[in-house]
């Protein structure tokens, strides 16, 4: 089932996908109380052509994981499996809905884009083991982790956190669709050409080391959102590097996840 | 004004310090709509000794200043003052309020604190020039940003969310109150022990410069809390190291702001 968030005739709604078209819930519930499986009665129904797709979890919290994959560093370098998973936040503003223009960060050029796998909780955990860990996961979106790179040479989080700089959307995709999330394909077309095409399994740590890491740290609760990094690709390590420009038109794709499109403001 | 959230009789107020008595407001409005100097009917009045003390913003947005004053490096090394400001994000989850136990970290013994002048934002805003930075500042509180100095190797971020490893409280100090942030002194207690002193003047990076750095990346929102770094002092660069056990009390003191207590579960 994809869930998603939508406005149509001045209301917002929850609702699911059911092919070009989407059904409401009633009563709009949180997305996040959905994830353990629960369905409500439905309410109204819609073409999906009709309707304004929002942000699916614009309360949840944001944990981003970084340096996941091999690759060329962004900052220089190569990134080689690093001993420990590294983690940051992005607060909720640095993200834009399915749809919606990205905003340039204007004391910067370099503005990048970085497709990725994210990870929804479903049922909350404090420790939780690996071999648990999938139990856990409600479903998966797909988040556009924007990057200010000079700016994330003073610090990651400032890097990540430039307002509208990033995406996320536009469905959440309940986990008993995703049989194998290693095998799920992350793929990035700029202006049509594609310009990141992996496997989610080539990441180093995996979506159950990463829940039981973060756990570790603090119980997860239903509705974080988990963006597990991106592979190799993003618009900094091409040769000449390649920032984002006005007009610029980006759709990141996982299969079986969807297509979060985004232009550039 | 001294503002704070407090729970008397099984219920949640917001309301203002007086003397030993603490005012409640009618309604009990969210107190970062406090912060832009209006203010609302009163409704009741307690002891403070007769109250809870709760987290008076439960709801902000945390962004957490790093490596701003001269020290030796917690992971080591000296902090010299470093070219750019640095920052991460704690959820608030990593908090508790005066009065309450820290939780230790379990999976490591390198618990430590830090104690900091936060500042909290009153009037939001995009872009904020140094100049009118202290314009869109409605209060000051104290955040300890507990701290698990190995995990902080891994990433920042790691090292500063623990589960309730730090805390915040427990006023929030309106403005008007603070004829000049840089005159505060910040002291830790350890038991009684005074483990840190210095004035928030010896920061690198002022209030007004990390505002207009942060407000650069994305709009501040009333509420907003900046913790702008600790001074030397902490546990890991005690020589031999201090780290926090079980059964330690802690009392950070910002003169003017009060007392942030709290114990070592």
């Amino acid at each position: 089932m994809k869930l998603l968030r939508f406005a149509v005739d001045g209301a917002t709604h929850t609702g699911r996908l059911d092919g070009a078209a989407v059904v409401g819930f009633a009563g709009s519930p949180d997305l996040a109380t959905l994830l353990d499986g629960s369905m409500p009665a439905e309410a109204g129904r819609w073409p999906l052509a009709a309707v304004t797709v929002l942000a699916p979890l614009p309360q949840a919290r944001l944990f981003c994981i970084g340096l996941n994959y091999p690759k060329p560093h962004p900052l220089g370098g190569e990134v080689k499996g690093p001993a420990n998973i590294s983690y940051f936040i992005k607060h909720q503003a640095a993200l834009v809905p399915h749809g919606a223009a990205l905003r340039p960060p204007g004391v910067s050029v370099q503005f990048d884009y970085e497709c990725e796998l994210a990870a929804v909780i479903g049922r909350g955990g404090h420790r939780i083991a690996e071999a648990d860990a999938l139990g856990h996961v409600g479903g998966y979106t797909i988040l556009n982790d924007g990057s200010v790179r000079d700016w994330q040479a003073h610090s990651v989080t400032a890097g990540k956190n430039f307002w509208q700089s990033g995406s996320c959307g536009p469905y959440v995709t309940t986990a008993e669709e995703v049989a194998d999330w290693r095998e799920l394909r992350l793929q990035t077309r700029l202006n049509g050409r594609t310009v990141q095409d992996s496997k989610a399994g080539a990441m180093f740590f995996g979506v159950e080391a990463i829940i039981a890491y973060l756990s570790t740290i603090t119980p997860l609760l239903p509705g974080d959102v988990i963006a597990t990094g991106s592979p190799e690709g993003t618009g900094a390590t091409q040769k000449p590097p390649r920032f984002l420009t006005s007009g610029d038109a980006l759709s990141f794709e996982v299969s079986g996840l969807g297509i979060l499109a985004n232009t550039v403001a």
